[in-house]
């Protein structure tokens, strides 16, 4: 008896259980594979200047905040129920954190999309040659990061979410350039000065979801190693992890 | 024996357990008291532009950081050793996102800090007259709310937390007024345009503290009511939790 009790904490025969941990654990990937294409047409919708690109994007928010609440009551009842520990607590709590992240990549998303409607209503065209490029190149990265982490994250892969923190100051600096860009062009033609304040924040909103990519990797490493490694410097997270 | 069961579960007559959730309820409080004081000491070192209040302020940030990492590890101990359910669960699960919240306002007041340092490295002085003023009142706004809906949390105070929700516009029309003024600002004089934007920055950063603050509140209804209201048009809250 207690031998089989021991088994069953150990790899959770619960069979049941096991498939409510990868059934959530799918519906975060969903999640994540819903904003990273929110943020990629969101930066579309701004290279092209597209109110209907826009639009779409918008129209997305809705569908991602329902799957915020709905994995948020699942995995209320999944503890209450389950009651679990360990590695399988980790991943729930893990889990948890990852979908307020998500959240938030598709709140950046949207506030991109709704920053197009307002350069279009303010009658900017494609004439005044926005610095759209650059925005495009630091959208790229951080959907590469976003991409990478809801991978390492699927795989539970310690690697690659160390690869995610390891990339994280290139959005970095290149958000850093691009401020010093933007205020160049906004000196150089002071009417051009409304409109770059709203490409400020979007270049903010790409280095956040960065920034969430990030913390989705110290999740992994959470659920993986048991290692809070959030706040910790870069050069100290790979031996902590070792 | 079933009758015992059941008055422990109703009232967790285990008295330890009351006093493991005080004792997480009152940390959260602590590191609540921690960033708002951050908060009203970055915009201070903001209006008298004082390079050792910035500092001060950033020498909080480990604090911070300490405690969230601290009251996480205690919530999951918590959460494995007592098996919560209910409004127990409910609590931890709060706590959990409230002090992700927490720690995001010490991160705004941070930026605060350093922007701070970085508009004196590159020279800026009082007699520059940026418009600071209104960076003050929207900051005061901001602190209202946090300090209103940390008060609602300690008291479980479901009326105070609507009436966080209900104000958070105030800051969001304040925020607007102020971007209008700053790219005024600019215009007239395209040399303010670099440290105009840092303000534009701190003027956004005080803004999420005032979301921080709207979820803190959304985090107390979930407690007392188990309804998630986040998502939920302002009209429509009022009647979830009736």
């Amino acid at each position: 008896m207690t031998m089989a009790v021991a088994d069953m904490s150990d790899k959770h025969l619960s069979t049941q259980f096991d498939s409510e941990l990868s059934t959530i654990s799918g519906r975060v990937l969903e999640m994540g594979g819903l904003v990273e294409s929110q943020v990629a047409q969101a930066v579309h919708a701004l290279t092209t200047l597209s109110g209907d690109v826009a639009t779409a994007v918008l129209e997305q928010e809705q569908r991602v905040n329902a799957l915020e609440v709905e994995i948020d009551r699942d995995l209320s009842t999944i503890i209450a129920r389950r009651q679990p520990t360990a590695r399988d607590l980790r991943l729930l709590i893990a889990v948890s954190k990852a979908i307020g992240n998500l959240e938030r990549i598709g709140d950046e998303a949207a506030r991109i999309g709704r920053t197009v409607q307002r350069l279009l209503n303010a009658g900017v065209s494609s004439r005044m040659r926005l610095p759209v490029a650059d925005l495009a190149f630091e959208s790229e990265l951080a959907i590469r990061q976003l991409r990478k982490v809801l991978d390492a994250f699927a795989r539970l892969d310690v690697e690659a979410a160390l690869e995610v923190l390891r990339q994280d100051d290139q959005i970095d600096r290149e958000f850093d350039g691009l401020m010093r860009k933007l205020i160049t062009y906004m000196m150089e033609d002071p009417r051009t000065i409304s409109a770059s304040i709203d490409l400020v924040f979007v270049a903010k909103a790409i280095e956040r979801v960065g920034d969430h990519a990030k913390n989705l990797a110290e999740g992994v490493i959470y659920v993986v190693k048991g290692t809070d490694v959030r706040h910790t410097a870069q050069e100290a997270v790979a031996s902590m992890v070792r």
